[in-house]
C-alpha cells in the first residue's frame, strides 16, 4: 500500500485557492519562488513515500516500550526521525538565525501532512518540536534561545508539552506540580504529568521538556502558572548532555492506536528547570505552542483521512467483486464510488481550510496586519476540529471500503481508524475548540467571522453567471452561516456553548463549499475539480443547514433533561 | 463501569410506542402476558448485568488463540455462555416443539439487545445459533430438525454460518466450495470459508456448521448454491458426538475488535454434510438465517452503544473539571452534556426501531397477513445499517466524553469502539442493506414504504394540537421522505444506488422522529421524554433533509469523477 505525496493538489490550492502568492509577495517571504515551493514538495514528498511510510505498520505491530526506564522505539523509527531531521522538515518554518529556513508555516503545513499520512505516529514527535521552536522564539531569553534551538531546529533533541495531570486535562488552571526557586536562578520542578507524547525516544540524546508549573507565590488557576525548559539530560558548559536530571518515565500507556508514539507518564523530582519567559505568565506562553500545535494536530487529521483514502482506494481498484462494469473492481460499485468520492472531497476541503489558516498565519507574521491575525485564530480551531473529525470519519469509510477486510488488521486499514482518534482529543478536544470558537474567537462581536463570509459571497456572486448551480446553494449557506452567527454573538456563553460543535461543523461545511466553488472556478467549471466541486456541493454542503439549526437551539432544551433523566 | 439493564424502557416502548399488545392479542403469541414480560426483562436484564457485563474486558484483554487447533476462549466465557443457555434465551422464539420458548421475536430482541451490550463477543455465539434454528425450523427435514434443533436449542451445541470465501464476499455467488454426492445421502464438502464467527469454542461438545456449497451440477451463480449441515463431530446412533469430521479451524483472525469472538478461516476437506432443503435453493434458505440476523445484528450496534452511553455517562458523572456548577461534574458542560443527551436520543430511536421491526415479525408470523411481513422486510435494513452506525457514531462519542481517558484501552471505552466496528460490516455491509432497501425493499413501488409513512404523518396529526412545535416537524420530514421515496422508485438501479446510504439515512431519521414523538405522547407532552424528544426532533431529526437531498443526487454526478480523477 504506497503512499503518494499529493504534490499536485498542493501546488494548485497554493496557486488558485489560498493564495500563496500573496505570502510569496511579502518581504518576509519573498523567497516562497515557485522553483523553492516545487522542489520543497517533491523532496518532502518522495521522503514521506520511500522512507516515512514503510514505518506505519511497525509503529502498530512493534510498539514503543519501556525498558529500564528507557523507551525502545518502534523498529526503523530512528532512521525515520534522522531522515525528517536531515531533511530540514523540522525546522522549515523557524527562525534561520538559529538554523531554520524561515519559510512560510503554509509549507510547513503541507509537509506537515504529508508526514502524518505517511507514518502519523512518529511525525508527532517533530510536530511538538516545531511547538516547542516556536514558544522559544516567543518567549525564551536569548541564551536559552542560543542553547536550545539550533539542537532542537536541527533535530538532534526534540522537545515535549507537559500540561495534563490525572486532575487537570481541559481545565489546565487545576495542575498540581511546583517550581520551587533554587537560588541560582533554576527551579526544583516536582510534580506527575500524563499523556506525554514522546516523552523519551532511545534515538535521541537528549529531550526537552517544556513544563507548566506553579511557583510558591503562584495564586489558584491559570492565572499563577509559569512555563519552565525542563530537560532530561543538563546541557554543560559546551551546550551537550550532561547530567541526568531528576525525571523519568514512569509508564506507558496502552492506548486504541498510535501506539509507535510512546505516551508517557513523567514524574518530576525535584528536577532542575528554567523559567520561560515571565513568571506566572506559563498560559500565554503555552497558547502560542498550543494555536501552532493546534493547526498541526488538525493536519494531522488530514494527513491520516488521505492516507486512509489512498489505502482505501488501493484496495477498492484491485478487489474484484460482483459484476462490475468498466474495471471489473468494486470502485465501479455506485456506493463505493461514493464512499471514495465523498472521502476525497472531504479531505480537499479540510486541506484547503488548513491552507489558508496557514497563509493567514504567515500573513500575520509578515504584515503584522491584524486582520490576518484575527482570521487565523478563527480558523484555529475550526482546522483543529473539522480536521481531525475528518481524519475519524474518513478513515472510518475506510474500512468500510474494504469490507470484512477491513476490520482484519493486517490490511492497515483498521490503524488509520485507531491511530487518528486521538487527534479528535489531544491539543484541546473538539469540544474545547468549538467553544473557544463561539467564545474567544467570537469576541470582537463576529467581525472575522463576517469578513470571511463576505469573502465568500463575493466568490458566489463572482461564479453566479458562469456555475449558477455551484454558486447559489454556496451563497445560500453563506447567509445561513451569517444569520446563525448574528444570533450566536447575541447570546450568552452557556447558549453559545450548547450548540457551539455543530456551529463550527457548519461553518467548515460552508468554507469547503467556498473552496470548493474556488477550485471549480479556477479549472472554468469543467473537468475533474470541477466534478468534485458539485458533488462537495450538492451532496455534502447541505449538511450545514441541520448543524446551524441545532446551533440555533441554545442551553434550555439541552438542561430540560435533567442528570438524573440520563441516568434513569 | 456496571451495565444495568434498560429494563424500564423495554417496558415503556413495548407499551406505548411499539404496540407489543398487538402481537399478545394473537393467538400465536397468547402468553405473551405483563408478568411474563416483566419476569423476562427482569431475570435477562440480571444476567446480563451479573455474569456477562464482567466478562466484556476478558474477550479483549485474553482473547480467543488457537492452540493445536482448538480454540480456547476468553476466561470466564464458558460461565457466561452456559448462563445464557441454561436461562434458555438462545431459544426464546424458537418452536417449542424442540425445545424453545416459543416466545415473541420481540422480547427476544430486547434480550439481546442487553446481552449485546453486556458483552457483545460472546452474545455473537447465540445468536448465530439463533439464525441456525431459525433456518432449519424453515427448511430442513424433519430428520434433520429432530436431530438438531432440541441441541441448538438448549445452547449444548452451537451453529455458525458459512458464506463468505476469499474471492466471494458481498457478492456470494461467486463460491468454489464444492459439494459431491457421497452416495449414501451425505455429501463431501471440500472448500475454504473465511470470516466464521465462533467457528469453534472449546466449551462446546459440538459446533453445526450451514455451509453453502456448489454441487457438481450447480450453475455459476447464486442459482447453483446449496446448503448444508455439516457438524464438527458427526452424530452417532444416540445423536451424540461421535467421529470428527474432516474439517479444521486453520487459523483465527487478528482483528480490530471483538477479540473475544474467534473469528476462524476453516477448511472443509471432503467433511459430511447434508444437504438443507432443495438442492440449488441454499440463498433462499441462507435468506431466512440473515434476514433474523440483520435484524440482531443490527441490535448488536444498538446493546453496544447503550453499553457506551452507560459508560461514558457514568465516567462524566465521576470526572470532576473546570467551574462546573450543580454537581460539580462534567455532566453538567453544554458540551458534554449535548453529546451525553444526542446519545441516548439517538439509541432509543433505533432501540425503537428495531423493536418495531421484531414486532412486524412477530405480527407477520402470527397472522400471515402480507403487510405485517412487508413491514417487517422494509424495517430489516434500516434497523441492520442504523443500529449498527449508531453503535458507531455513539461508542466514538463515547470515547470523546472520557477526553483523554477515552484513548487508554483500560477504560473500556475505546472497546466498545472497536468492537462495534464490525457490525457495520458483517451480515451484509452497511452499504448493501441500503441497495437492499431501495431495490428489493422497493420492488413494490413504495407501498410498504408509503403505508409507515402516511402512519408517521398520522401521529404527527393526532399531536399537532398538543405538541404543535414537535408535532409540525416530524410531519414535513415525513413528506419530505415520501417526496424522495416518490422521486426514487421511478429512477433505474444506478440512480438509486447512488444515493441509497443516505436515503436510508434519512428514512431512520424520520423514524426516530416518529417513536420520539409517540414516546412524548404517551406521558401527555411533558416530563423527561418529552424533553428527549424534543431534543432528537430539534437538533436531530434536521439531518435527514441534508441525507434526502444527498439521496436524490442519481448517478450521473457521481460518476463525473473517473476512476483515473480518484487516482489522480
Amino acid at each position: 500500500m504506497p503512499y503518494r505525496a499529493p504534490v499536485r493538489e498542493f501546488r494548485f490550492l497554493f496557486d488558485h485557492v489560498v493564495g500563496l502568492d500573496q505570502v510569496a509577495a511579502t518581504e518576509r517571504f519573498s523567497e516562497t519562488t515557485p522553483d523553492l515551493v516545487d522542489a520543497i514538495l517533491t523532496e518532502a514528498g518522495r521522503m514521506c513515500e520511500d522512507v516515512l511510510a514503510p514505518l506505519q505498520r511497525n509503529g502498530d505491530t512493534h510498539p514503543a516500550v519501556l525498558e529500564n526506564g528507557v523507551v525502545r522505539t518502534s523498529p526503523g523509527f530512528a532512521d525515520g526521525y534522522r531522515a525528517i531531521a536531515e531533511g530540514g522538515w523540522i525546522g522549515m518554518s523557524a527562525d534561520p538565525e538559529h538554523g531554520g529556513m524561515g519559510l512560510p508555516m503554509t509549507l510547513t503545513t503541507a509537509v506537515n501532512e504529508m508526514m502524518s499520512a505517511a507514518c502519523l505516529s512518529l511525525q508527532l514527535n517533530p510536530l511538538l518540536s516545531q511547538g516547542q521552536i516556536e514558544a522559544l522564539e516567543h518567549h525564551a531569553s536569548d541564551e536559552m534561545k542560543a542553547l536550545y534551538l539550533p539542537k532542537l531546529i536541527s533535530g538532534e533533541w526534540s522537545g515535549t508539552m507537559n500540561l495534563t495531570e490525572p486532575q487537570a486535562g481541559s481545565d489546565v488552571g487545576a495542575l498540581r506540580t511546583k517550581a520551587e526557586p533554587n537560588g541560582d536562578g533554576t527551579y526544583a520542578i516536582t510534580g506527575q504529568k500524563i499523556y506525554i507524547s514522546w516523552g523519551d525516544a532511545d534515538f535521541l540524546p537528549n529531550v526537552c521538556h517544556l513544563v507548566l508549573a506553579r511557583l510558591p507565590d503562584g495564586v489558584p488557576g491559570t492565572k499563577g502558572i509559569s512555563l519552565f525548559m525542563v530537560p532530561k539530560y543538563l546541557p554543560d558548559e559546551n551546550g551537550e548532555p550532561g547530567r541526568a536530571n531528576d525525571l523519568k518515565v514512569v509508564s506507558l500507556e496502552h492506548k486504541m492506536g498510535l501506539h509507535g508514539s510512546p505516551t508517557c507518564v513523567m514524574e518530576y523530582e525535584g528536577a532542575t528547570g528554567w523559567l520561560v519567559g515571565e513568571p506566572h505568565k506559563g498560559m500565554a506562553a503555552m497558547f502560542t505552542m498550543m494555536n501552532n500545535a493546534r493547526l498541526g494536530v488538525g493536519v494531522q487529521g488530514i494527513g491520516a483521512a488521505e492516507g486512509a483514502y489512498q489505502h482505501a482506494l488501493a484496495y477498492a481498484l484491485d478487489r474484484k467483486q460482483g459484476k462490475a462494469p468498466g474495471t471489473g473492481s468494486i470502485v465501479e460499485h455506485a456506493d463505493v464510488r461514493r464512499m471514495l468520492t465523498g472521502m476525497k472531497a472531504d479531505v480537499q476541503a479540510a486541506r484547503a481550510i488548513a491552507l489558508m489558516c496557514a497563509v493567514s498565519t504567515d500573513m500575520a507574521d509578515a504584515t503584522g496586519e491584524a486582520e490576518w491575525a484575527a482570521r487565523a485564530a478563527l480558523l484555529t480551531p475550526i482546522v483543529k476540529a473539522f480536521g481531525t473529525d475528518i481524519g475519524v470519519e474518513v478513515s472510518g469509510e475506510g474500512v468500510q471500503v474494504h469490507g470484512g477486510m477491513g476490520f482484519i488488521e493486517e490490511t492497515g486499514a483498521a490503524q488509520y481508524c485507531r491511530d487518528v482518534r486521538v487527534t479528535a482529543i489531544y491539543e484541546g478536544t473538539n469540544g474545547i475548540q468549538a467553544m473557544d470558537l463561539v467564545a474567544r474567537k467570537m469576541a470582537d462581536g463576529g467581525e472575522a467571522a463576517y469578513r470571511l463570509i463576505d469573502e465568500i459571497e463575493k466568490t458566489a456572486e463572482a461564479c453566479r453567471a458562469t456555475m449558477p448551480e455551484l454558486a447559489k446553494p454556496v451563497w445560500q449557506a453563506a447567509e445561513a452561516l451569517r444569520e446563525t452567527t448574528e444570533w450566536l454573538v447575541e447570546q450568552d456563553m452557556q447558549d453559545r456553548f450548547a450548540g457551539s460543535v455543530p456551529y463550527l461543523r457548519g461553518f467548515a461545511r460552508v468554507l469547503g463549499g467556498h473552496i470548493h466553488l474556488l477550485s471549480a472556478k479556477a479549472e472554468g467549471g469543467t473537468g475533474p475539480r470541477a466534478a468534485l466541486a458539485e458533488y462537495y456541493i450538492k451532496r455534502l454542503l447541505p449538511e450545514h443547514s441541520a448543524n446551524l439549526a441545532h446551533a440555533r437551539q441554545g442551553a434550555e432544551g439541552l438542561y430540560a433533561l435533567s442528570v438524573e433523566d440520563l441516568v434513569a
